[in-house]
């Protein structure tokens, strides 16, 4: 067990000893290494995540899935089941449900890539483990505890999204509930906090890179950044996803799309893909100029 | 419907009209009133829902219940089923489920009392809907959506706590979920926000009463405010209470423990007997001030 | 010396003692109490500060003056040196300064109303202070410490706003450097901080009460509460207005005009003489509820 | 002029006109370059500004200068006149005035390194003018107008700070009142905003990355970034140090100090000669594998 030599930290010793053992360090050098359909995690290797947010038709994600695995994406993202902040949907912005997740099992097969995505509900937890290689659990139901628990007992590897409300402390509590059930392969993903100023009234999130090496202080488990839900805004993307690189991100999580104008959610973040290309190959650099990388 | 004749925010005339329209007022003086257990809500009287934190034990939660109505709180509040941030539990610090949910239904009966009390799972929805009045959905399931549609349609009344991070858009989006099912008997509940100040480092939480007459502006639905849990400390508790009561609380939910020192969770914030037979007269003062009434 | 018997506070009895212990209470009951132009702070009444953001021609200020003060504003506030955040100024939104600070004081004879208006600069303090009865130290200005001190030895009462980013450790430590001159009036005002969500883009600030009974676990000092600012809209100062009263504010500080939407500055923020009349009536009766009167 | 084409943004494209036109880009692709002391600002180098926060005595501060020189700082950073949150000073932790200004003239001379040091109050600007290369203006200043337009006038280059509660809009605005004074010669600086959530309790302030592709779309200024401030410690400094140059940074302020427990001003942020020494050969291959460097 390492000691809190951290004065002030809002994180205790006891916290490390009683609250969340399992994602504790037991020494400063611990470090989680675990691979998922081949890839590791840990390593001196940053996977990449991408896709678009939604699976929005077949041809689509197959086109996304080719391309993003042709530039280095290691993982196909996409939300088939997605949490939609108001209930009604429109033809375009809708979830795609069971379908959805029937086209990724498609691609998956064809493409030959992992997949990725998001699961909202107990019910529906066991139809997508059978797709989805790794389980995403979004911000909204960090702290839906039972939720949490029924995720872990599939032993499927699990990506844990920070709320963007979240202390530090209360992400690693959430993240004990799905080790303590015997799941160790299990991710966390910085997403962006809710923060006075983000300089456009339309993004509500700043993201925090500081949170890296906090939380490198205190757990072992690996941590992946997603700068396009933090910044909401394409022109920030690629500064951001160096940035994390640089800071120590284990892993990065990117929307890209065909034709991110016409994205059916949230079309101002997505990169293209030949941003995409451009982009895998300075996170290459960078990952590189710390002794990591990329592809 | 309103129109959006205020420049700047960050809710828009379409928004009411597409997002939230059933929570959005029809008109400038559109209110909702609707009754409980026989006590209205929305009107000239300011329900108060009074009770510990967690539901410790049948006797203590009985004593609780009779001191509580006897200064005249409306509904005992009281958590079985409770989310708890670490998987850990104490002999102490421990939920006491379906066992303290059949002590709120024993006290419910003998005391003559209507419950309040938080539904984490949708497993036990229906079992908890037969004791309680109102179904508290807590901050962390705030956006859990198909959580809030089983609740919807059990037509208990709904009361939404607002999640410590989310903007009064998503807040009024979350309960358009609600609404949409056809039950219109819900209070909006505010509960603090994360700040960057609040002066204690163990309480994360700012009292955002700026947000009565913003979400007013807006919504037809009451507003109840919990200002134990936004101060987290108990000498704060007071005067808090009386400032929601003036900036327009429909209600008031406060934690009142036999022994606050001793209460099993958050020990900092509840007050006791006395204090609260003192504070419900303090609040009725401020509410006959401004026309209306707790008592 | 009070002891910290506050767990899990950023304030520690150790700071009371070496870091401001002018500003410390001396004991749990210890409040200042002193008169200002015969106008007791810190007692049972609650002085009101009414008048426009900017002193704009000498018709309107004696107009505004007479209609504050034949409606029970204590002191007059206005404007003639004002922090603007961009160097440009067009005819309207300007700045009067000498001229300006000579109409107040050309309205504070005829009238017979005291005036507290904002200090900037070092080299206008004196010239300011033989007009104004307080002098207002802006938020910009909090940690001006070298100001700070100048404005202490004026030997003139000092309200001293709270930075919109500053903790209550910092603003009693900005406090200690005027006590620490032999000043002992200071009025403490807060007046929104950065916040998250504050449901109006245009508007960056969330009224803080909460700090009111934080501060007084600390302070001796009266505090003013300025919803004007906070809000930066109109429909939302009487609601918090009466908040701040219940909250056990010992001064308020309002945007009064003559025609508020055509204020020269900020003209979302100002109330009418109409709404301030009946504001001053609902802030009685409140005030009342609690022991405490505005009249 | 660039038109505003980021909707949602709270920077408008009326503000590049009216509010800012002297700091606005004039074209997509319009950056300053200018060169202070010989050492080119805006360009691919990555200047950095290295040694303790506060210029204790004349011995430490020559050998800090000798050694961040040795390792490749461009300046050498420290304070003399340093704003303290609290009137009363210790032996230890004193500001050393115009003795430390003096000692700062000494090593400029004999050891031949630029000098950047803050300025406080108005009547110490020309004095300390003749020492400092670059006039720094830290965040508590940044909207002390009159200073800045004081500072502006002695033609001096400047380094404004952004204060921690600041938006991007009203540190743009800050740094207007510079500009249309003729003094182009103007950093920005990035020090960490006030933010819910930092994992230190002692630690107030969240490194603010995302501000530089947001910033960088708007002005043609370069912008310097200051983990040591941001993070409050140590350990967290080199990570965030790496992911400020891939963000983009255009210099790096860095604390440094030959025994860095035992600085006279918040020890738990220096780092010691040998990690100096490290993080510049990293940083420098981050910058490098972005086609920058920083030596």
């Amino acid at each position: 067990m390492i000691e809190n030599k951290f004065p002030g930290k809002d994180i205790t010793s006891d916290d490390l000893k009683d609250k969340f053992p399992l994602v504790a360090k037991k020494s400063p050098d611990h470090k989680s290494k675990f691979s998922i359909c081949g890839i590791e995690f840990g390593g001196d290797k940053i996977p990449v995540f991408a896709g678009p947010n939604m699976v929005e038709s077949k041809e689509l994600i197959e086109d996304i899935a080719l391309n993003v695995k042709k530039y280095g994406a290691s993982f196909l993202r996409g939300g088939a089941f997605k949490p939609l902040s108001f209930p009604y949907r429109s033809k375009k912005y809708n979830e795609t449900r069971e379908e959805g997740i029937n086209w990724l099992n498609y691609v998956k097969d064809k493409i030959k890539i992992p997949i990725i995505t998001e699961v909202m509900e107990e019910k529906y937890i066991s139809f997508i483990a059978e797709t989805a290689d790794i389980l995403q659990i979004g911000s909204r139901n960090m702290q839906n505890y039972p939720f949490l628990t029924a995720c872990a007992k599939t032993g499927k590897p699990i990506m844990l999204k920070r709320h963007y409300g979240s202390s530090l402390r209360d992400w690693l509590g959430a993240a004990e509930y799905i080790l303590v059930e015997g799941n160790k392969n299990v991710l966390l993903c910085e997403r962006g906090v809710v923060a006075p100023h983000t300089h456009r009234s339309t993004s509500r999130f700043l993201l925090d890179l500081q949170v890296l090496p906090a939380a490198k202080e205190i757990t072992h488990l690996p941590i992946v950044v997603d700068p396009s839900h933090a910044t909401f805004w394409r022109p920030w993307v690629s500064s951001m996803s160096l940035a994390s690189v640089a800071a120590g991100a284990d892993g990065i999580m990117l929307e890209v799309h065909k034709d991110p104008d016409n994205a059916a959610v949230d079309p101002l973040q997505p990169i293209d893909y030949f941003d995409f290309n451009k982009l895998m190959k300075s996170m290459d650099l960078v990952a590189k100029s710390i002794g990591r990388s990329i592809f």
